[in-house]
């Protein structure tokens, strides 16, 4: 299982390559929330989302000559985009398995940083059939989008200079929650760093996977669901799923009407471009303003890759 | 006339209240323009625009007994927000004359900072005339939007942190004119610390009253222009003209369609909600790259303060 001494290395690693992310806060969504929140806008990551920093971590592990294999996935967006680009910065070849049903804004980031697109169709077992075909004729090395040590640990370095710049005075960090790379990474860092502060992680109701895995102990499946937050639809994994459980992350969920509000929260008070992933913790907050309230609250703002036409008639 | 004296007296009276916006750039938007750009946040400032800077300058410029009779303005929107907030934030009542055409977000931000709003007609000597009455009516002190000592020093204060951060080493800065505030300042900031670098005003094609104003070396009026940069469609003030004349500013001019592909690069490669207004130099650097190319520019992102639904179909 992944531990701090894993993220620190991580983040040594990834240094010269991933940006340290703003921390930023909105005098008027706190006044809203009762709490006083510092976002991580990891939609300024570079590829657009936090999950730059898993891929980067994995694609920098691998010695010289399994790299220039190259490395291959499957993502419903921004880990295929990152590890498109984690790849190019190596210089070694990425193949991604991109659902046909993943947005145009992800796609396009994917084919720009100059992976190869391998068409799939939306189910998880086609994508891991695919990335199994991929991997057996390039000898590229899988890299998961969030079951997988190295991401685990990627992941949790957001979370890691949050708390550094914030000198760890922090009740609770929460982020969203559909694989679990983030909330798994992040439980690992709040755990080691502030002991006392809680990991909460957000997803919709309308995808509550990760809430009925963690009420029966079993991980339970996300079978198409229907969320306006595309990044959250994905099962828990096992490695993220036991670190979870062993950190006792917290699951709150939140309505397709919160995420909205929350969204537009975010984009018009803090002017940020958002994905509605990342709204999905506030949203959870301004439903459930009492398990925040009085309290200084750590929010990782996942990603920023968004189709704004598409988006637009929910902020009618 | 504005002296630098007066932007650092304006930096040193605003610094408890105004944000020091980041800084921040793009590779892909550099790899496109072939410049190295350094985008200044505006859009973060409080009250979501560079005139919360002029705005408070004003306001804490005023001797106690004068200030507590308010503070009047017309605004199309973006200065009446922030001297509505200015006011507030000094304990003083703000009244704000609005035109019934100013966008919903933007009247929105001013009647939600606790002014009092006072409609009136579009054109501006509806705008004059209503601002007059309420002046004579409530004893409170006029502060114009742009055509002021004030606002230009405090507007000035942008330029100032910019080229701080950068160490002076800029070849030009690049922001929009509409009444021309935030170009009269940052001329007197650029000219007075970078001498070698030009200061370049960009504006809608649709709204080129600034260029003929320039080229005439007469105030030629803007007459109800169509452009998506709402925040621009005003004339040149007298005192603004008259810095820009005396620091030589040159203007460019964009078409629309320009400012909508900038605007979609900086909502979808920056992941920052910013107006219309705010796209123009970019857009007018995508239509002239030869002005630019090979050199390290500062740009203004002058305001985020913008209706997502309205701005939607133009992303479609």
């Amino acid at each position: 299982m992944v531990e701090i001494s894993d993220v620190r290395a991580a983040a040594d690693r990834i240094a010269a390559f991933v940006r340290c992310t703003p921390v930023t806060t909105s005098r008027s969504i706190d006044v809203r929330v009762g709490a006083r929140l510092h976002f991580k806008c990891e939609n300024l990551q570079r590829g657009g989302a936090f999950k730059f920093r898993g891929a980067t971590n994995a694609v920098r592990s691998l010695e010289p000559t399994v790299a220039s294999r190259g490395v291959a996935t499957h993502s419903s967006g921004n880990h295929g985009a990152a590890l498109a680009l984690a790849a190019r910065e190596r210089g070694i070849p990425a193949f991604v398995v991109v659902p046909q049903s993943a947005p145009r804004v992800k796609r396009a980031a994917i084919a720009a940083y100059g992976a190869t697109i391998v068409d799939c169709e939306p189910l998880l077992a086609d994508r891991i059939a695919t990335v199994e075909r991929v991997v057996a004729e390039t000898g590229a090395t899988l890299v998961p989008p969030y079951d997988d040590d190295r991401v685990i640990a990627g992941a949790g370095t957001a979370a890691l200079e949050l708390i550094d710049e914030l000198d760890g005075a922090l009740d609770a960090v929460w982020a969203p929650v559909g694989g679990g790379g983030l909330v798994s990474g992040t439980a690992i860092v709040v755990a080691a760093l502030v002991p006392s502060a809680a990991t909460v992680a957000a997803e919709p109701a309308a995808a509550d996977d990760a809430a009925r895995s963690l009420a029966t102990g079993v991980i339970q499946p996300s079978e198409d669901p229907s969320t306006i937050a595309d990044g959250l639809r994905t099962s828990l994994g096992e490695r993220n799923f036991a670190v979870m459980r062993r950190h006792d992350v917290r699951v709150v969920t939140t309505s397709e009407e919160a995420i909205v509000a929350a969204l537009r929260l975010i984009w018009e008070r803090m002017k940020l471009v958002v994905e509605p992933s990342s709204a999905v913790p506030l949203a959870a907050m301004l439903e459930h303003p009492e398990l925040v309230r009085g309290k200084r609250i750590g929010v990782i703002l996942s990603g920023g890759n968004v189709d704004v036409a598409t988006l637009a008639p929910h902020f009618g």
